[in-house]
């Protein structure tokens, strides 16, 4: 097997690897035969790939996000190396194999993540609030504590769903021990289902996409929809505190032209709109700054419309 | 019982009127006391009236949209009559008091709109959509055909909720003639269904307001949330309709500035998105131009950023 | 004679082709000659193409949106064929040739669309509109039944302007039947106007480019401009009629942003407005859904701010 | 003859003064009778006014603009004195009566002003440009030095129509001398004519409101149509120099959202709109810091966003 | 001495008040005489009040923003009391009054702030950035503990400038304990430094209004020089710390358009604007918040846009 | 030494060249090794030149903006000759070299522009503004009529510093020839500062890159804190005269969005900001139109938001 980093000037060089396939394109030639494009990943270093006889069958095999063993042939383009797969095979961790170093994971482990944030579902002492997170995190365990926050395949700039409502969750005390009238249940609750959604929203943890509900309905319609049904079945659709938590839901990209069909009209909605305008901002930002030497200049970083940042040359 | 154009001059003198009351507005005196400031209409003018001494009994009384006999004093403010109200007593229908001439209807009877809707309804072949319009017209019925389509008293500036569906649904079909490619079924489901969680967002036909769900959620997620439930209930929530007839509901604003949370992305929400726009606009425009004579400016019109439209002087 | 499907995989073999050669652009070499790039059509698919050698002889045969025989070479470029041209000769349909494969038409001929829009015409009564519309027919008669709405070359995303005319003759009649208040004289006569300019802003309904009043004045300008000077002759410029056909050219993009120097300030004016916007976009949506299949997604469609389009996977 | 400075503290007074009344606005009592409210100006100061039995006879003399002999009753309001006009008689220079002081007058005389633009008209070379320019100057000759730049009554923020071209003209000369790829003759011909369709879209000089053409086509149509109609008949409508002075008066305003359907495409364009960008809003600066101490602020300006300025406390 | 609430129903009496005066602003009678309106504030409710007769000797005594002894005749003015100021006379703490009634304080007092914004200071561990905190709080040691952080008399919805700054570091330590790429030294002397600014920008802690320096340079840049003058004194000006520092100053209101002239390129400038924002509108929100019952709506809030807020009604 | 215009059709042959090599970017390859990009100009042409193995030495050696004699093979890349540099020596004029064919010069030289530009310094006669501008002008004195206005390598599309403060200072006697109410020596010495802070904002005028302090403080800041620092020394600080002069620097950019932190509140500053807005895109245009021949079209012109101009065919 090959590493990536050994094929820089290899040429018309037929190679094994192991890689992570993803963002996946089917195309057409001018003969009207179907190709395909794709990202291969070693874990280390990306390459552009390409399959010119794209038979059903390999058709079949090749799932977006999947590693496999690939037979390959080097070419050299725009001086860079590509690869033109003639065969692929699917592996599995239940062979035996440790994949690991495929998969970007948040800081904390997904055990860890739940059990910190129960802590915080624990401290929830309204019981219409409490039962109504209990259900649905119960209904989604383990997707929600899987789940990436965003659509990108390894190096995805937004930690994955729980350690986002982690953060979130960890952020809001400093808020709530400020100011008194900001009600803790609200908040705690907010943040722990803002995004559920996106459960529905994406196709799941590897080689993530967007589903047909998600393009069409999006996660804020989708994670309201969740609310909406458990709420129905535990007899509690009215109350003011499912519409309180619909209201967080609906409201927390905090613009309308951000996607939100309202925009924060209470003081809960208002700082969850602001714990999770920050944390995905930063946690972007930390992505860019750990590739960065002290006193230079990051790559244009897409939440912050895409500016350039600088690492400030100055000893802690 | 005095009009109100009997009143130009009237200074000090104590009336009685029949009026209704709205745009109930509660205040504080400097020095704490409450007082209450409201429209009255007599079915032709209107005139601003006060209630200095509110208590609690008046407040009681003192509905937003309903019709009273009312007892007041005369003042001259502003080269403007107003009223002091000094007691006031509700009239009902069922007290033999004919009450239309308060109330602006449709140009069509909440009967011969249920008809001509009913006609669409039975064009929809598909048996889902079919279903889940008739469950929803159904557990909305009344209300449905009694709606106003926007908050306002008397001269509202948009035809009833149940006229303006039936206009989008007759427009509809020119361009369902010309377009082939649109699917009617979803088309006519989408326009019944598209405003129908007005009926939640607005407090009802008389003395309309916002409600708390209205504020906080919004006509969008309502009605959406209505879809969701019904089609939770009937088994058909996953289907291919009811994902395209939410994607209807979410997207018919047009843009995510106007409050949709996704813009829409089938050709049947396109079609109903631009129904929806120009029906509330040329609706509002009608208004203006019958009140304005030919060769005449018009007054300042909402939905259009508050323009002046001028009225050709065309014979016809 | 070879088609360009057949030349998928070939490379520095000599081939004849019939072509259409459109959107030829002329650049200089980094030694300062002259090369031209352009797109090749042969009724079904396009390839690029290039003339190295650009001898003056060639630069008069060459002209963008005509059919020619071609002699090249072929090449591989960036998994693409391309041709060099080495000799090209034009071909005409005096000739005997059959081009019509070159050129998409609207759904329905010239003649059938100058009979339907004809009907319109007839239905106008007022006299200083027939008048005016009259002349202005008969003076651009073949263009006008000729001439696409937009720039492009076959596959344009618009219908031809005749088409797109007829369109909204058809659809404003729902509309006129609705409203009332609306004038059908000015309406008609505004519609079947409000493009007029486009036959001076574009240079034919061949290999279509903007001319250079099309760029310095626009087809809204020019085509004001034909009113303008017709209405001066007949000795109608002052009229009320004549004042309101202009406006309803200048305001028919709807917003100053768009390029219409007065925004829709009359009700027949706001309608035709309406139904551009909506026919424009339709068209272009229609173009893109007939090329994808159910329960798939479209290209992005550029009058929609490049969105994506899912086409609903829903038996009629 | 009282002057409105001499009834400060006067109420219930029948009084006798000249006033220009402007800004007539005429409105229905709730009772339905028409009544009347205006700006009276007797040289000096302005006041409120009314006419309250506003028969027919008055509704003719009375003309937005004009001075008239005035009977009327004196009124406290809101800590201000109105006039109750019971009787008005117009004034005229012909009955030897000196108006100069009701009408603000530009620097330069008519006259001054009339000489000067004819120097720079004398420097134009090319024979079509000086001759469309000689055409359209004669035949709007009177208004064309007399006319307004913009509505208002006696303050406006503008100077005159000429004023205002003459202006451009001194500076066009500096930027002439720094850039000499910038053609002379279209920078002159493109300033005198820039604004030439105000003197349609406006009412005239007194008492000066938009025109019904000025409304729905605006003075960048209306000069556009000018220059169309006399190239017409000087035969000279498709040259090179008409289709250059045609873009320059079309995109003078700079960019569209300002009302131009063309933003400029050539250098001379792109010069006259930063002259006139430049011009009109120096002009109302000056208006307003002549009328302001030094280290003392403006009040907001309305074509600098209504911003207000300081005046800088520094010695020549 | 009377309360303004006891003056409810008054008119024409003469009473005495002793009332804070603000707002004051002066305007000319149309006879070209002075006259003073202003607001008065009695510790608890507000009045409107006028100087008629406004002589050089009141101006002189009255101050914007300082306590008075009030004589004054009362006045029914549109359905609400207003005075007519005969005569005052100033009242100083100096002379044995409490005057704490009538300014707004902090939740915390100026030594307690001190002692807590001097706790992060000491946390500061790079000796540049200790310096330059250091030099200037101790230069500008009175004003900062005691400015508002904006213009407002009483009720201002920001806490003031200590209490804002001390709520930023609070906050702070959440982020920097979140995220250990951002440097806590450039984060704490930020903070501290970023509204240094106001206390020019701004007249002083009563009355407050904004100086010629803040209207033509603000506040942004007059801290920035605050810095860039220091650090040349202390020979650190183009230090790493100092350019990093000048940038957070420059960069805290985050976009352009809010005034910054460079957008944050740091992480601690990023996350210096968004504790700046989030805590400036949280502290406007609580202001109202507390103004308004559970399961109420609020006033329009500012710093939102002016929405309104709902309060939930659910139980801590 | 060959030109970049004989190597056409070159490909793999070793050539010598003297080139100045800019826009230098260090990228790595996939196996971790540096490479560069960069563009060299040969005084008439450029062209695409890759550094494959970029020892230390190389690097050192290089510096953007510098001249060399090129050792390199050519290649050919997508119908381009491109060189891979295999060495590389400096070229000094002190050794002899004339390099004036490398660097772009203004229209006049720095000597003359000297001359002019102290001609306007000489005509201020308030002696605050003359001494700071002479002692700025001192201290700066060879940068300021050395630097460009711009970064960009040689044809940039603004004229130097020193040419475009020449063309302001000519431009603004037109204006206050005809406006008296502006102050002559703020408007001289506000221009002559305005750019001051480029010569700290960019590197040099050979190879101009942002530096740090550029890229975080920008040069309105720093010009600003030029003036700040040198007023401190001169003990003028808190005047009249560098309160206004600061405002001019800080709002010569018109706008928030244009990176000026407060907007033009003098006519000064008002003047200044037309000035620089108008010359900065007159002379990018000049740049532009001289490369274009009559009655064709430009390539897009970037501070005209890419717009293509055309030129008018119009004999002078």
């Amino acid at each position: 097997m090959k590493k990536i980093s050994e094929l820089i000037q290899s040429s018309n060089e037929e190679v094994q690897l192991v890689l992570m396939l993803s963002d996946v394109n089917v195309k057409k030639t001018t003969s009207g035969d179907d190709y395909a494009s794709m990202i291969g990943f070693d874990g280390i270093d990306k390459i552009e790939a390409k399959i010119w006889n794209f038979s059903d069958e390999l058709k079949e095999t090749l799932v977006s996000g999947e590693v496999y063993k690939v037979n390959a042939r080097t070419k050299q383009y725009q001086n860079r190396t590509q690869l033109n797969i003639l065969a692929l095979e699917k592996i599995n961790e239940s062979d035996g194999y440790d994949l690991s170093m495929f998969y970007e994971k948040a800081k904390l482990s997904s055990e860890e993540l739940a059990k910190r944030i129960n802590q915080y579902f624990m401290k929830i002492d309204n019981s219409i609030l409490k039962t109504i997170v209990s259900v649905l995190l119960k209904k989604h365990f383990n997707d929600f504590f899987d789940y990436p926050a965003a659509v990108s395949m390894h190096h995805n700039y937004f930690s994955g769903l729980a350690y986002h409502t982690y953060s979130m969750l960890k952020l809001s005390d400093a808020y709530l021990d400020l100011y008194d009238f900001i009600n803790k249940d609200l908040v705690y609750a907010g943040i722990i289902l803002h995004d559920l959604g996106k459960i529905i929203e994406l196709s799941g943890p590897k080689g993530t996409e967007y589903t047909k509900q998600g393009k069409l309905l999006g996660h804020i319609s989708l994670g309201y929809d969740e609310i909406s049904k458990a709420s129905l079945e535990l007899g509690i659709s009215d109350t003011e505190e499912i519409i309180n938590l619909k209201h967080i839901i609906l409201s927390h990209h905090g613009q309308l032209e951000y996607g939100s069909p309202k925009e924060p009209a209470t003081p809960e909605a208002a700082l969850i709109h602001f714990l999770d305008y920050n944390d995905s901002r930063l946690a972007a930002l930390e992505n860019e700054i750990k590739k960065t030497d002290k006193g230079d200049y990051t790559q244009p970083i897409s939440p912050f419309d895409r500016r350039i940042f600088y690492v400030p040359n100055i000893k802690y």
